[in-house]
Order: structure tokens, then sequence, then C-alpha cells
């Protein structure tokens, strides 16, 4: 993926310093993932969180268990009020040049559950940028004031080029703070991934309230047909991934970290249009990865000679973005039959008893990828998922401010309920 | 009053899910009001707030109770603290498409004395609603992030669906929170009904600070002539209400609201203009409830023999909502005389000793309803009337969450100055 | 400086209550500052913070004092915790019509570091002015529900109007809060100079993390040829302002403080064009109080025999405020060469080693007064400047609510590390 940072006069010099200051980072953001992320960390923890990259499994499973415990926390006043005292000190900015009520608004709740105070930047005219401040300035001013940036733009990389300023300041002994990407144009969505994958470490763990020493979910699903082989956690599964693939940041982030689980395949069902299927980039970083990967245009084309309706234990519906259509992409679309890619009652009983669906939502009632009947049905995940997106935002903050330790220890000595 | 909530393509059968979801709860909506109190409510108090008529005399005295607690405990720290520590584990989502200043504020207010950390969306635009989202999918994920709904929106019984999709959600065993209705078109706005109803129970209660056991401001009132008969509470009193009577829903549901006390008498005094003066459907209830109501033109025109201005104990003004005016309406207010219902220091010159003059703000400056020169008249009581709603919403959530026995309590054992 | 608060048909009557309202103060906002001051005091310390003039250098000394601790204070937990608590039970309302990023979110900082809460009203067309609602009645309902109104406005002397409006209330018995101006107009920004003068009275303490019994960073200065008669304090300097001078507000307030210091000259570089050089108001103001002063129009004018470049203990730089240009300034700025009152990294070379640069901010990137590299310079105050504006606004709110003394008592007596 190119560098998309400078304006359309980019392939002359730079004439403005918000140019000159990217191009101050071009070398780092060229440079492969896997050399960026010890910049990125921190004495053993992430420092800023800019791509899904740096999750690895094992901080997946750690941050999966701090989520459930800060869940379990706050079902009670007496571990609210222990959560809200942890970090009451500190001061959030979130800086949301792109709108996005979800993403803002979950955010803002995993701050307060922490006692975290919010503060706010959403419209770009207001700001000092139009008395010709730049980005970077406006940047060390909110790290002059705040103690943590959580910031959403349209920008590719933006985040990225702010979390090497931020380092850039702390090595000459400036003021720094931590940087978390909320979503950068069509690049990353860190913690979107991180609550799909919470959602779903969530639904494979099997268990019912009803589970007994006597009987449990888990093991009378085992005894469903085509089920015996059903393992717990996220390895040994076949996630579909349906709707807009070209476009969707959320599918690429989620894809490329369930192949790092083993024995994972990857379905992919999409229309057949340049705009939503599959890119090029995605293509070849799952297959440098060595992951087992399927393109499909429709829910009937078969895996192990079954319709993969019928074989998936995961579903990730999207919506397909229009706000990005270009003039071809409509027309292109008109040929279509696009309601194949939207899910209906009869498609969702011919799934796995216990596969869940997922979207990142919003949905949209226009195109109608997941019409409202299906919201009853116990695999209907995504109001959930939405609720995750908080518990996993917090345990994340709660990470990257290393309190996840005082959580756990006060779950586990001081707690009772 | 009919349901004014589908697009002007109602008739037809409804294209999006927005329009079906309301459908859902049509014939819900349609009950008479008597019907859906027991639905809004939950263990003996009130759930969700959606109409004034949820308001009776009992609970109205109750909240004034708390609501006077809660003033008192503000004037003093320790008190403070106390009611700080209350719901400071609660989140709020003021949702406020239709704007209003100062309702928005007092609600901030009333949550902020309580300890509930407030958020805010009130720009539709910036919401997922422009990415196809259904206010019923925005109104879920709110009701995932946070732990009440406060919402003030221009669409009539949009707060009462939304109070019937919690319960709803509830009852599948879903995540549900409490709704507040801060105004809903020109149909309901009761907490101004409650605030009102709280100015008026704390005025007619005739205390003064130099009140002692061998005198007090209520007995000197009753030696002076004409008020020998007056009588504490709001019984037993003349209500006038003057100005936009056919537009005002806080005129509306305030009227309503004394209707229920005993030998009550209500006057509306409006100009001669069917947009202003009280609609037919405002006649019907009243007369349904047994209430003794007059419609005058003027506050010359008399009751019990002397101009209505004499007779009166109580004085509602409000603004003519011009924002509301249709063209017609403003050909047809040029033949009329507007300034007649204009208040003037003459007129209040003329009023009963103790009888306050109200008005739910903002004045208009242009129409000069109510002019600058009566403000510090001591029957002026519209300032006081909008911290009396920061002390009335504030009561109200502590009902709702269940905190005002506890509020109570502390007052009574803990609290010494 | 005349009052601009009237609208262009000040000539004639008074037609809105608006107009009205501003009148009834205009005897009191022409009276000379000295003749304001007192009113503006309550119990020996600051009630409303409306211009610079109420700072006097005894007062800056002490407020000075708060902010170190105050900035001490947040370094360590228990600190942080202790401030927190002071003011969690204030409310306040940052009330700004003019946008100002850099100012509203330090005060924000400022307040949330007491605990006080913060609310905001920030977009003058969604408050109830637009239904014909005065200014003051706006005002009365923030002091309705908030205990202090932090106001910007583009409208000079608003603020000192509201000030005015806040006693006559107390006076009268009602409900009143503290104003504090935070930028009215082109008249007054009294809490930027509070922040630019201790940013002076940190530099000029010269003292270093490295200082000893043996040796200290002053001690060594003083051996430098050219700085033998070095003090400390702000007394004895040479200050420069470079560019806007005509319609820096900030300029204006901060000249006029300085002024009140012994020994002190003050240097003005601006380009000769009327909108940019010294105003004859100014000129007066400094004459009056008999400070030093000189106009240059290049850093290369001699002062003392030597280029004031060289001169100077201190380097005020400012932005060309081009949104307050008319079509005449943009051509009569054509025939200078404005570059000359950009900073470069050799002018930079030439300056005393310990005098600092500083900047209101937003710096321009497109006029580039200060490029970039001269920001890892250790002269460079700038960027901790802006943060000084945090400690300082936050000294100056616990002056207000009166726990400053609170604060040196813990910090002297409770806190240790």
């Amino acid at each position: 993926m190119s560098v998309v940072m400078s304006s359309p006069a980019s392939d002359s010099a730079p004439k403005t310093q918000d140019e000159r200051d990217l191009l101050l980072y071009e070398g780092r953001l060229q440079r492969p993932q896997m050399a960026k992320t010890p910049e990125l960390a921190r004495n053993g923890r992430l420092r800023h969180v800019i791509f899904s990259g740096q999750f690895n499994p094992a901080l997946l499973d750690e941050l999966a268990g701090v989520a459930d415990v800060i869940r379990q926390l706050s079902k009670h006043r007496a571990g609210q009020d222990f959560l809200i005292s942890l970090l009451h000190h500190k001061r959030a900015m979130l800086y949301f040049t792109q709108p996005s009520t979800r993403t803002f608004l979950s955010f803002m709740a995993a701050c307060q559950i922490l006692g975290i105070t919010c503060n706010e930047v959403r419209d770009p005219q207001t700001s000092s940028e139009t008395k010709g401040e730049t980005r970077f300035d406006s940047l060390r001013m909110f790290s002059s004031y705040f103690d943590l940036i959580v910031m959403r733009s349209p920008m590719a990389r933006l985040a990225e080029s702010c979390a090497y300023l931020m380092n850039d300041l702390e090595r000459s002994g400036n003021r720094s703070v931590p940087i978390v990407n909320a979503g950068s144009g069509a690049d990353e969505h860190p913690t979107q991934a991180l609550l799909d994958i919470y959602t779903l470490q969530r639904t494979f763990n099997f268990t019912s309230p009803n589970d007994s020493s006597y009987s449990s979910r888990f093991e009378t699903l085992r005894t469903t047909p085509g089920c015996e082989n059903l393992t717990k956690g996220l390895s040994n599964k076949t996630y579909a991934f349906c709707g807009d693939i070209g476009r969707g940041r959320t599918v690429r982030s989620l894809a490329m970290l369930l192949a790092n689980y083993e024995n994972v395949r990857l379905a992919f069902i999409s229309p057949n249009h340049q705009s939503l299927q599959m890119r090029e980039d995605l293509r070849e970083r799952l297959t440098a990865r060595g992951a087992q990967f399927y393109e499909f245009d429709s829910f009937e084309q078969t895996l192990d000679g079954k319709p993969i309706i019928e074989t998936l234990d995961a579903l990730y519906m999207t919506r397909v973005q229009r706000e990005h259509d270009t003039s071809d992409d409509a027309a292109g679309y008109a040929a279509l039959d696009l309601t194949q890619y939207c899910l209906t009652p009869q498609l969702v009983s011919r799934m796995k008893p216990y596969a869940p669906i997922l979207h990142p939502f919003p949905r949209d009632q226009h195109f109608g990828e997941i019409p409202t009947e299906i919201d009853n049905d116990p695999r209907a995940m995504y109001f959930r998922q939405a609720r995750n997106g908080m518990w996993a935002r917090a345990a994340l903050l709660a990470h990257v401010f290393d309190v996840d330790g005082h959580i756990m220890r006060f779950f586990h000595n001081d707690f009772s309920v």
C-alpha cells in the first residue's frame, strides 16, 4: 500500500511545512511493519497503537483476559468504583477529524470506565489549522494539555507519523504521550480488529450460564452432527467475510490477525466487481503469511463439498461503503445482483448452530445486508460486538497506561461480590 | 393528537426500515395514556419518563421533596461530595437532535450534581445515520455504551417508541436503559412541566427566611385584603396562561397536571388567531378531566367580576413561537394587536402580591412578552424557575436510578451543617 | 480605545434589548481601568478576571508560585489526587463564541486539573439567541447552572459588561458567578498575558537541574561576556516584540504588564505599515506609565550601539493576523519585504545565550515567522509556554475559588514524594 499523505502537488517539491513534516518520516513510514513494531512499544508493552499487526495471539489473549475482568468488575458498584479511580488523574484528547459516532462514543465510554476525563476536537474548521498551524503543531498542543491522544483521520498513516513525532520528542527530552489510532483513512483501524477478535474469543469459548460439572454447552455442541471436531479458541476454524471486501479496512485487519492462528481458513465472498473484491495487496500479504484463503462470489459456492454458508464457523458481514463509490462503481453495480450478498433468515438457518454473525456496524438499512428479522437469532452477535468494543478498548487503555496488572490483582485478590 | 412520525410518503407501504420500525409500535402508540403508564414504570417507580401524565400529585410531592433536599445539600461541601459520589459510575447520553441550550445544559448540570458523566450527540449529520443506520440501531448503540438516554427530537413520539424498544430488549434478555424525554416535537416535554410544578410548589409554600414562630409570610399574606382565603399548595388557585397557547407544549402539559389538583381554575389568554388559541384536543382533554377552564383574549376580561390580571394566583407567560409560523400565520398576525399579550410594570402592579410570573424561557426580546423592567419584581420567578429545572431534573434522575431514598436518609440522619 | 459593542446602527436609538443592555453599562465601561479594578475584586482577591491590568507584580509573583506548586504536584499521583479533589463539586461553562482551540483546551485542562467539570457552548447558532434571547439572559442562564463562566467573544468589553451584570445580581441578592475573560475581540486577553509573564518568570529564574551548591547556571551565565550584569527576575531587561504589533492584543497586554517592572525597555519591531505598527493608544499608555520603548523596523537597528537581535533579553514573535486584513492591507503588504520579520537560525545564533523566544501560537506555516528548524534550540520556549498556559490558568482558577492557600499548605506540609 502506498503512502497517501501528500497533496496532489506531491510530485513537485513540498511547499508547506505540513508537507515537509510528512516527508521527514517518509523513510520510516516505508519500512516493513515488522521493522516498526519495536519503535511503537515500551518496556514490553504497547506505547502507541497504530497497526493491528502489533497484536500477536499472546497479546490478544492477555487483552481479552483484561477485558473480561473489566466487564465482570463493571457489574458491581465496588468494581466500578475501583475502575473509575484507576486513571481519574488522566485526560484524553479524542481528535476525530473523520466522523465516526460508534468508535468515538465507545472510546469515550472506555475512557470513562477507567476514570479518564475526555476532551474532543472533531471539526477541523474550528481548530487552529485555519490560522496556518501545522498538523504537528496541533498534535504537540494536544500533547501539552492531555495524557493520551486517540485520533481518527481520513489521512492514511497520519497516526503513525504522529507516533514517530512523539517518539522524537521523547528522545529530545520533551513531553510525549501515547497515540492510539482510531481509524486512519482506508489504511488501518486496529481497535476494530481488536474488538472483532475479542468477540470471536468470547464466542468460541462456548460457555453458557447453564454449564455445570455434569454438562456444558461445549460438550453438547460436540455431539451435534458435523460439530464433532469442534475445538475451543480461534484455531481450527473457517472464517467467512461477505460484502465489500475491497474497501473494508476492518476485513483486511481482521483477516491478517486470524491468519496468525493455527489451521485457519479464510473465505471472502464478494460480488464480481473490482472495487468490492479482495485487492491484490491483501492477497499478497495473506500468501506471504502462508494463510489458506478462498475467493467466492456466492454463499452457495462449496468448501469441503458443501455450500460455504453451511461450512463456515463465523460470518463477518459488511456494509457496501457507497460513500467511497466512484461514478464508474455505481454503473458497474447495476449489472450485479447485490441482494445475493444480503443475509436472510433462510441462509442463517443453514449455518452451524454456534456460528456467530458479526458486523462492524453501522449496517445499512437501504442495502439491507442484515435484515432486522435476524436480530433475535442467538447467532446474531453484532450488538454484543459493539458493546465488546467498549470493553476491549478499556482493556487496551489499561494496558497502555500499565494498570492492567493492578486490575487483574484486584479482581483475584480483593474483589468479592 | 395524531402520530406524526412517518415521512410524507406514509400513505403508501413503508419503504425504509426506519418506517417499518415505527409501524411496529403503531398499535402501542395509539393506546390511551392510562394504558401505557404501567409499561413505563418498574417496581413502583418511573423507568422511562415520556409523558407529563406519568406524574401524579403524590409523585410530584415526592419529587419536590427530593429536589428540595438536593438543593439544600448543594449549599455545603459535604452535601455536594455526597451527591457527586451517588452515581459517579453512571454514564449518560444526551441525544439532542433538536437544539435546546437551556434544557440541554440543565440536564447536564443535573447529571453532574449526581456525579453522572455526560456524553452528547447533537448533530444528526455527524452520526451514523448518514451511513444508512436506522434510528433504532443508533439507540441500541447508545444503550450499549451508556446507562441512560436523555433525548430531544423534532419527531413526536420517537422517545415513546424508544422506551418500547428498550422494554422489548429487556424482555428478550438484552441490555436496556431508561429513556428520558427532553422534548419530542410539539408533543410532550414532561420535565418542563415537572420544573414548572416544582416552581409553583415552592412559591405556594409561602415561606420566607424571616418566618418565625411569632409571624410568618403566610400569615401576613392572609391578612391582606382579598387574600383571606389563601391556602398553601397548588389547590384552590386560578392559573392564567398567556401568549402562544396553541403551539405551546409546555402550556398543554402544565395545564393537564394542574387539572389534577382540587378546586383549580385555568384561564388561557391568547389572541384571536387559530394558531395561537387553545386547540380542540386540549379543550377535550381538560373537559374529560372535569377541569374548570376559561378562554380570554385580554388581561382585562373578568373572572369573579374582576379583570383576570387582578384575580389570577399565578401567571404563565409564553413566547410566540414564530419559528413554527406558516406564511398564513404571519399575515393573520398583522391584523392583531399582539402587544396586548406583553406584560408591563403597570399590569404587574395590579397582580396579587404573591402571584408568581413564570416563563419557560427563552423570552423573546423582539416580541417583548416580559420586558426586563419586571425582572426585579419579587413576583418575577422565571430566573429561579430555570434554576429549579436543574434541581427538579436531578431529583427525577435520582428517582429513576433509585437513589432518592438514599438522599433523603443522608439528609435526615447524617447531614449536619 | 473606543467601545465597539453596538451594532452599526448605534448612532440612532437602541432598538433591541441587547443594545439597551449594553447602553446600561456604558458609563461604567468608559471609566479608566483604575476605577474599575475594585469592582472586579472581592475580599482582596480577583472575583472577575477581565483586564490584564488587574495583575500587579505582587499578584503575578503569587500566581507564579501557585502555578509552580500545581506543576510539581501534578508529577505525582498523590498530588494529582489532591488537586482533583479540590473543586470537583464545581461546574464551569466555557462560552466560546469566538473559536480558539488552544485557549479553549488549556482552560479545559486547567479546570480538569482542579477537578472542575467542564461544559461548553461554542456555536452561537445552537443557542437560544436564535429564539430572540438576549445575551444577558443567556449569561444568567449559564450562571444558574454553573459556578464559573469562562468566555471568549468577538465583542470587545462583553466580558466586562457580564462582570457588571453579575455584580448587580449579587447586590440584589441573586445568584452570581465569577466571569473569566478568555479573549474579548481585539481588546483584552488577560490569561494570555498571565501565561506569557509566567513563562518569563520561569525562564529568568535561570535555574537548571544541574545546579549545585558549587555551581549554578545563573553564576555560569554571569561569567559569559556581555552577561555580567544579568539579574534574576523580570526587571532590568530588554523585551523585543516582532511582527504584527498593531493588531496583537497579546503584545499590548504583555507590554503593559512588563512596564510595571523596574528598568525595563521595550522594543517593537514591525513593518512600516499602519496596520502592523504600534498604535497610538499603546504609545500613549506606555508613555503615561513612563515606560522606555523603541520602535524599529528591523532586527538590525541598534540599541546600545548593537543590533537589537544581539541586545534583547527576550524575543516575543507574533503571527501576522491576516484574518483581520482589510483589502487595503493586502495591497500595502505587497510593497514590503515581510520575510525580514521571520526568525532564522542565523538570527537566533546571534541572540544572547539565555534569551527565550516566545510566541502566543498558533504560528503560521505559510508566513513562517518561526521555522521548525529553531524548535530544538534551547531558547525556543514556545512549546513550554503553551503548557505553562495550563498551569497559569489552573493557578488563576485556584485563586478565584480561594483554594490557592490550601494548595500551598498541602505542598509544604503534607506532600512528600
